[in-house]
């Protein structure tokens, strides 16, 4: 029996880590749910899953799902405290954090600090947080479960081994949807060409990210905190079928790689039932006729990519500094305020404004995100100004 | 400290293993040597390596090299005696069989009963004997290491997870030379075509059951004991490259796979630093502008791979007959007695006329090798009379 909170659960990640709970069966239990503000959603889901704590960030939407829920057994909380509560409910013997951004770094601290094992599939918190947690002693590989399908590819190809052995990892890159396009190109694509990826089909933000190659720039950056390796390691690779998912080489020459349909039930699935192996009806990939193929990655064209590389190599609060003004380009983006060329030039820009603080405590990493917000804010003003 | 033993230390894989021990520096220490006749080789290696026996299968070839090392303090023995000697030498922990043949057999038994640790090059010994090694409770993973590469591979792939976790097993076969060629083109190859094997560099026996496709056949076999799997678990999947060594798909659908040059110094350091890695001077794979291609093997025009199948799926003598009128015929074809095309037709006809013995003991096993290899001869006789 394994008891399971899932904060984000009306997410991409969120509903379906309940789609797998649902059909790993009995053995399996959702105690607790948390998500930001979608209460009608949520309240199906307390009906469906019979969780003993629902939380929703926001106070009025945490109010009416009280209401919506009252006939059912199930505590309602809201707020920073309601995360937190679903993030170290005592009942839970695994926490699935999904949410999106660095909301999800103070429910994994609390859940860390309260020795829960974690599956995680928010990487903000270990991009922007990374640093703290290591200096705090949280990095526990046994403890942080990847659900990132690169990492647990990582995570599977490393068994039992220590990081020690590894000589590097190749983290493979899809590329997106404008793989191969010029500069010219890339200035006219829109956020529906963007949000049309050609392997995997996730969240809008997740999904510009992967068009700029920013996912993959933040991938690194969690690779290097999860499993203790130095950013030199770690290769970012071109690989357009998107069927094997990471590969680790270790200090012989040896390879392992984790192969699999782009499908994120299936690691998903691994982070719950760790250190088990489940049956399941997934689609297998069936290498008959494959065929696999790895590049290098366009660095000019795709400059968010050695950004990241750039910010991680700072450290400090940079990589909040390049997360958080990522965050407000995406988003500007998506609205048709910008283009798409203009998501790394607001990024390189806010990083070259930021004084970067070393070994930053929470808040000095919370006031860098909002600070990058800001900046960018402006330079997209300024943006909008000039084509209008 | 590691004190290895190496049977068949005169061969392309006992050499190499020599090499790799010698590259491993001072922890790594050769405590026993076994080959078959070549005493002058057998000499040279005493010399460089110190162990405190040799052995010789040949009595003769035994005395010239006892002549030949009697500075050295070295024993050495004759005979199958020694070849056991050396398989449970009292000062070493593991022990590397790279001889070719059903001889290794009751070398490995011994080793298994003195509770010593092996690593296996010999296939035939579990192709032949590992429905007795099973019987008697002698098959323990953790007591054999692979030094096969698909083998290896697949082992790396299983780490610590236990074969009730595996779904299937690809074995990955190059083809060998004459890889997409017809029955017609077949028939008229000759040896020196089918010693050139695009990727690997191997003894000649397994070079030619290459291009038959029965290594492959063999290596099905020995997948199934080694792993403990049922032979319909194990898939031979053509890769032309050579990069992927295996994979193993689990039974939620995740595949493992494991990647490097063709180069089996690889493999055989891996089973002699286990459980570690160590560093080495090897080539790497480099992935960048790499392509790896799957596709489904020609059972029609390559038969020997149905021929393997099918004597393991009969089970008893029969894979010894499949192997035994397989070295009968390999032996004629070097020897420019049969066409290539008659290698797959002698083993066939011979496993036609053999009535199985089941639960056999290693009398009938070593009985149905004689009697395969004599009931091929006669078959080679009477292919060689039509043809003059």
């Amino acid at each position: 029996m394994k008891n399971i909170a899932v904060l984000g659960s009306t997410g991409s990640i969120g509903t379906q880590t309940l789609e797998v709970v649902k059909a790993l069966g009995p053995e399996y239990k959702i105690v607790a749910l948390a998500a930001g503000s979608r209460d009608d959603m949520l309240a199906a889901q307390v009906r469906r899953f019979k969780p003993e704590l629902a939380a929703l960030v926001g106070k009025e939407a945490a109010a009416r799902l009280r209401e919506n829920v009252k006939a059912e057994k199930c505590i309602v909380q809201s707020g920073l405290e309601g995360q937190l509560a679903a993030a170290t409910w005592p009942t839970a013997d695994l926490i699935v954090m999904s949410q999106v951004g660095f909301s999800g770094f103070e429910p994994l601290v609390a859940a860390l600090k309260n020795g829960k094992t974690i599956a995680l599939a928010n990487k903000e918190s270990l991009v922007i947080g990374g640093e703290i947690l290591m200096r705090e002693g949280l990095l526990d590989r046994n403890k942080i479960l990847p659900v990132d399908s690169e990492h647990s590819a990582i995570w599977q190809c490393l068994g039992s081994s220590s990081s020690a052995n590894v000589s590097k990892i190749y983290l493979t890159a899809s590329g997106g949807p404008f793989y191969g396009r010029t500069k010219e190109e890339l200035e006219k694509v829109s956020p529906g060409d963007a949000l049309d990826h050609p392997n995997w089909e996730m969240g809008n933000k997740i999904t510009i990210d992967s068009a700029t190659m920013m996912n993959k720039g933040l991938e690194v950056i969690e690779a290097m905190w999860l499993f203790n390796l130095r950013l030199e390691q770690i290769k970012v690779i071109i690989h357009r079928q998107s069927i094997i998912h990471s590969m680790v080489e270790y200090i012989d020459g040896s390879i392992l790689a984790q192969l699999g349909p782009p499908y994120m039930k299936l690691p998903i699935q691994y982070a719950i039932t760790y250190p088990e192996r489940k049956k399941n009806n997934f689609n297998k990939y069936n290498p008959f006729g494959g065929v696999l193929e790895f590049d290098r990655p366009d660095r000019l064209n795709f400059p968010c990519l050695e950004l990241a590389y750039s910010a991680a190599r700072t450290g400090g609060t940079m990589p909040a500094v390049l997360n958080g003004s990522n965050e407000a380009a995406v988003s500007a983006f998506l609205k048709g305020k910008i283009g798409f060329t203009s998501i790394p030039y607001i990024i390189e820009t806010v990083m070259q404004k930021h004084t970067v603080v070393s070994d930053p405590g929470v808040e000095e990493v919370v006031g860098a995100d909002r600070w990058s917000r800001l900046m960018a804010g402006e330079i997209i003003d300024e943006l909008m100004k000039r084509v209008n």
